[in-house]
């Protein structure tokens, strides 16, 4: 049948050209998703929403990234708010998976000499098989999200003294959190319930856990504490992700400590549990109980830097991703101490992974760049919230500040595109430059440029 | 004596640790500019200026930057005029020497298997004396800015009706467009002579000369238009400032084609004229015909990525280089294509190059983010002014949004911290980092963490 043959051709892409694959099942799954939200069972008013918004939503919530141009809660009927949710679901799922394949196939090619992933326990031996590794995934990803939900639910149900309204919302948070998506579905936004201290902490540990990355759960989940099997991977995510949220949160705290409309007016301790809270969502949680545009310029700025940066790989978070900093934060370190070789926790780091974080990185800030210009020519904004809601779409951070609310269809294209190109396109790049790589047969003599 | 102890100390510094000696040389040269502009005869009031405005103006000179928080022709006697000139003439010729003779230690210090400087003709047999080379450097700008100032002082005269005004305007000019100052010296700006075809084109031809880098103009001087004797620095320095030359003035032009408050009320031929004058000038001449505060936002962002980019190495230029930039596209290159080695040209890029140039970009790239994040802070203002006022400071532009002018102390020093690091850190650092290479004796097993 057609559908047999589309699959077997599937197969043999994804055999051929991972990385294309990988783009094409992306570029499916938003147009069915698309197609899903255009009915007009899908919104509350009943009639088929605008093609943008549709798009728009659907590439938000399959690649995880929760903006918006539309506000959830009174946009969507319940049905288009379950659309959302399987498509937030499905994109996590589908992210964590294609890129722990790829992961795999980055292994294969490059032979045992360089193991990838074969330290992070995603064996190609034991797991090597698809259906055994979306198992895996899938079973994980239910254990965790039930997890929070355990908590969520009961407390939402007490929040809102309404046993329907508590259970539904716990579920779609849990799954929006653990995911990275940062979806709300209260009409104002996680203010509502912002001021609880136990769905705060619940949906942080979320985002928290989802930001690692499925190779270092997996990995802390056989290993645990035993710092000394940890693979140099982990240990760099762990390390950076850990350092970043610190950082973060203090800079937070210093730069809005006394801003009154946002911790001015809070206790010591709310203060101190919403700068955490910022800073963990800055990274690509996207939740958000502050309105991002009431903070200063100044922690917009930061915001822009820590959303950049971004999770952990093969996560369902965002960014350039943490390992590529340290990735270059070390081959700076080498170059500052005179050392031929980039070294962590007594492993070299291959120099073609310097190569291929800045190519990342190089990616990234040119997309930012264009769409911030395309932004600004079809605002007639000036610099910040432009380049705040392109970094937070590449990163498919989510946080907002207001633009995209306010674009034309024009300006949610532009969002749109840098969506799909942040969370797919520096995904299946930086495999398909691992992969492709090739020994040249011949040299030329070396000519050094003087740099600086 | 003290001085000839000093001065053997000195020498002796600069053999062990040739970048500290640089650093302390053009600490020492800003001190005594400062101190110069300090003296009552310096000001057009009779009175001594502030500190923080003298010391500005002496860095910004002597990094040859051009911002200044105050006017230069309304603030200065014609004696503190002379100072500011002076200033501009010794850190320009600081530079060039200085950048060639780092450029020469690291040469001598790579040996003859990775050739740097002996290609671009600043070979050590014929110029190793310091003393040759800064006579080769001198008598060089010399005859350039003479050039320049036959043209623009009949000029200058003709246009001005005053004779002594006229040349020493021309002469003034010669020397801050030659050494990419961009200092100016009518109290309105350029805009008094800016509509002039003759002073703008003389301007845009000493700044382009200037930025492309002493290295660059001996070799040009040498093999003239014989291509296949061309360096690779030479080649890429050329190829890169052409490209990011046309770039700039389409995107400028385009952008502000119909702004009438800039291009709009010009005609056709003014409009181009403007558009490749102000491309020029971003690269890090630093004159201006048109306040960029009055440009479109959009207009100011092609600007800041033009401005962090900045010329060529070892030249009057500053910014990040376009070397550098070359040498991490050609990393980019090498990767998407699937080689293992960099190439251009028929030469083969050292794999430590790339680190060198991704250290130069992190470096500058931390440096502006902290600096836009104290002025920020420091004003009140959101992110567009200070962005780009720090980004002119660190590429040593000159380029302004006024908001120098209005800054407080505390803002001042910023940006002074801000040109002396991005002129003589980024100049230094850069050549330390390649000095201080050293083969390690022992090598750890790979480990390659997952990127993207
Ligand atoms: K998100
Ligand atoms: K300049």
């Amino acid at each position: 049948s057609a559908w047999r043959s589309f699959t077997r051709w599937l197969g043999r892409l994804a055999g051929s050209s991972p990385a294309r694959a990988a783009l094409l099942i992306f570029a499916l799954t938003i147009g069915l998703f698309t197609s899903l939200l255009m009915m007009p069972w899908a919104t509350a008013s009943g009639s088929a929403p605008d093609f943008h918004d549709a798009l728009f939503v659907a590439t938000s919530a399959v690649t995880v990234t929760g903006l918006t141009p539309v506000n959830t809660a009174e946009h969507w009927s319940l049905a288009g708010e379950i659309v959302i949710l399987v498509g937030i679901q499905v994109g996590g799922l589908g992210i964590i998976t294609i890129a722990a394949l790829l992961a795999i196939s980055v292994t294969r090619h490059l032979g045992l000499r360089t193991r990838l992933v074969a330290q992070e326990g995603i064996s190609t031996g034991k797991l090597g098989e698809t259906g055994s590794l979306i198992k895996i995934v899938v079973i994980f990803s239910a254990v965790v999200e039930l997890a929070l939900a355990l908590v969520l639910v009961p407390r939402l149900i007490a929040l809102e003294g309404d046993v329907a309204t508590g259970f539904w919302h716990g579920i779609f948070y849990s799954v929006s959190a653990f995911n990275n998506a940062g979806f709300v579905i209260h009409p104002e936004g996680l203010a509502d319930v912002g001021h609880d201290p136990i769905v705060l902490w619940t949906l942080m540990a979320g985002v928290f856990l989802g930001s690692l990355g499925f190779p270092v759960l997996l990995l802390l989940w056989r290993h645990r504490w035993h710092f000394r099997r940890w693979s140099l991977h982990t240990r760099l995510t762990v390390e950076v992700t850990v350092l970043l949220m610190v950082v973060g949160a203090v800079l937070y705290a210093v730069l809005e400590w006394n801003h009154v409309d946002t911790l001015g007016q809070m206790t010591t301790g709310e203060k101190l549990q919403n700068s955490l809270f910022a800073s963990v969502m800055m990274r690509s949680g996207g939740f958000s109980v502050v309105d991002n545009v009431i903070e200063h310029s100044e922690t917009m700025l930061v915001t822009n830097a820590l959303m950049f940066a971004g999770g952990g790989s093969a996560s369902t978070a965002g960014g350039i991703k943490v390992t590529t900093i340290a990735v270059i934060f070390l081959a700076f370190l080498a170059e500052a101490r005179g050392h031929e070789e980039s070294t962590a926790h007594g492993r070299t780091i291959p120099t073609q992974a310097v190569r291929v974080a800045v190519s990342v990185v190089a990616m990234g800030a040119t997309f930012v760049l264009i769409s911030t210009l395309a932004l600004i020519i079809i605002t007639g904004e000036d610099l910040e919230r432009p380049l705040f809601e392109s970094i937070s779409a590449f990163a498919t951070c989510g946080l907002t500040t207001g633009l995209t609310e306010e674009l034309s269809p024009s300006g949610l294209y532009v969002l749109t595109g840098l969506m799909f190109a942040g969370r797919v396109g520096i995904m299946t790049f930086a495999a398909a430059l691992t992969i492709r790589h090739s020994r040249t047969r011949y040299r030329y003599p070396e000519a050094r440029p003087i740099i600086g």
